[in-house]
């Protein structure tokens, strides 16, 4: 049973934003992001309102940059951390696009993204975005501790981006640069990690189980690929992910690219492990990663953003932590 | 610029099954559900883990129902009202199917249906599951007060069904019986409501909207149509919905019946405002309306669940609720 789609009418990304906050900017990635503010409220009153604002600048941008109006689009996906996911729900409210919500934790930027290529390549309506943003302080005291308590963070933790990005794809009528190929739907891979600041080694096995999913199901060759990104592995959960790889044969240690990894400085951030959080993906790969297909200085990347289903009521019942990832192969090439 | 989606090729419902608990079985449709349980805990240990449960049971008698497994299926799309909707996630982890994450609210079935008819339409996948749940006791200490509180309830406010429904979608190879014919997508609407103990009333504008969209974007007559069914609007809701269709000159009086009200005894089980949860359409679609598009006894239902996206720290930032409703056209006739 194949879990990749393939997208013959190869649906082209029209147009992309990212947004980015204080932190983000300081970091390796500065000079990419479309939109930045060193206000981390974004001019709004709590952090919750300030990642809706997120998300609407990363939609209302990519309007912008591809000349089309909200009236223009058919279907919007969205999701993030926010529990009853309303920084999709409020920031996205006053656009009046037909709105399908999802939850993938910090794979929705590949989910969002992958159901919208789907409705459009189906031919279900001409235009569709996928959108997503995360906030440090709304994602800290929401999974860990309040911000004001100081709380000391372990080494494998990660550090929430504030951020987000929007992909709009539209159907393919021959003007496109940049194009949606195949995408593989992840399975709930659950290796019994309980440890929720440990998020890397719960969502490494479910980025193993996909990329490997992928290339059985389509038999392309890795040497055909110029980048594996995933969305928020960070330092713990990449050397797993090429670990688990390896023992399968396939070494992507050359290939293999975090936005985690990439958008904070090692030595002068203190993230330890890392990035992480919805907008981590997201602003990576339309900050930094669209625009080198588009200016066809990469070719072929493969998007594999993760999750971890990690509740807090859950894990103070003593569960372990489900995780999933989704993939999406996008191409400057046509064929 | 439409945003209902006609279903060309016209997929089955190849299966279904309902679950309920134990003041469901006292209600109206006692006799309907496939699964019912007296234990409120499903025989776990907590509230979370007994809704996890409630789904798990959902699917594995849908797919027992329907001699399938879960390798046959593609695609499985799921959420529910619990954070980082873990009733889907650990409820489905063991199935190992692909695994797509949903959160509408309680417009939850309708969303999920619709994106498992898309995806088995387009031919991406031959069978795929649309599935959600609630529980009351998950919910009333997510959203509102400890139960050991012994909070008084509004006259407005709604009781949380304890409960699932999940439904199978098959590509149409001509043995079908009911049909997925067209779907409507739905807007976020919101009408200022801030009352979080009045759902009813900040859903109703949302399922006008989209009840409108679909009528005017299939220019279907509502003669044709035998019920409007609402997912949880409960009374006060319901009166609204049918006041404000009334107003743009649009009669639903007769042809509308809501989960809620439908679900427990107005008389006897002092529900206030009648059920709600993503397990109040659910159930109900899959124990009552289902099976009698089946045996042919009705012929056409517009399957409509609303979802309140609200959230309570939201709520208590003083903001409104924005609300959704999804609509599918099921019909026991093929043409």
């Amino acid at each position: 049973m194949k879990s990749t789609i393939i997208f013959n009418n190869k649906p082209v990304i029209k147009g992309y934003a990212s947004v980015a906050g204080k932190k983000e900017i300081e970091g390796n990635l500065s000079e990419y992001f479309d939109y930045t503010d060193t206000d981390q409220y974004f001019k709004k009153d709590t952090w919750e309102q300030a990642e809706s604002e997120i998300q609407r600048i990363a939609v209302d941008t990519a309007l912008n940059k591809s000349n089309l109006t909200p009236e223009d689009i058919n279907f919007i996906f969205a999701g993030d951390l926010v529990n009853q996911c309303v920084s999709s729900t409020y920031g996205l409210r006053d656009f009046h696009i037909p709105f399908l919500g999802v939850y993938g934790a910090c794979s929705t930027m590949a989910e969002s993204l992958l159901l919208a290529t789907c409705m459009v390549n189906a031919g279900y309506g001409k235009l569709a975005i996928g959108v997503t943003s995360s906030h440090f302080s709304s994602a800290e005291r929401q999974f860990r501790m309040p911000l004001s308590y100081g709380g000391q963070r372990t080494p494998s933790a990660q550090w929430t981006v504030t951020g987000g990005g929007a992909v709009i794809v539209e159907e393919n009528s021959g003007q496109g640069d940049i194009f949606i190929k195949s995408a593989t739907v992840g399975k709930l891979v659950d290796y019994d990690i309980k440890d929720a600041t440990n998020m890397g080694a719960a969502m490494a096995p479910a980025a193993a189980d996909t990329i490997q999913t992928f290339l059985k199901d389509t038999e392309i060759s890795l040497s055909n690929i110029d980048f594996i990104i995933t969305g928020d592995l960070g330092y713990v959960g990449s050397e797993l992910l090429i670990d688990i790889l390896q023992k399968e044969g396939i070494d992507i240690s050359s290939k293999h690219r975090d936005c985690g990894i990439m958008i904070y400085d090692k030595d002068t951030q203190d993230t330890h492990s890392g990035g992480s959080g919805c907008g981590c993906g997201a602003s990576v790969l339309t900050a930094y990663f669209l625009p080198k297909l588009q200016k066809k200085e990469i070719k072929n990347i493969l998007f594999c953003a993760t999750g971890a289903l990690m509740s807090p009521t859950l894990s103070q019942q003593g569960e372990s932590i489900p995780s999933i990832a989704h993939l999406l192969h996008i191409s400057s090439s046509e064929n």
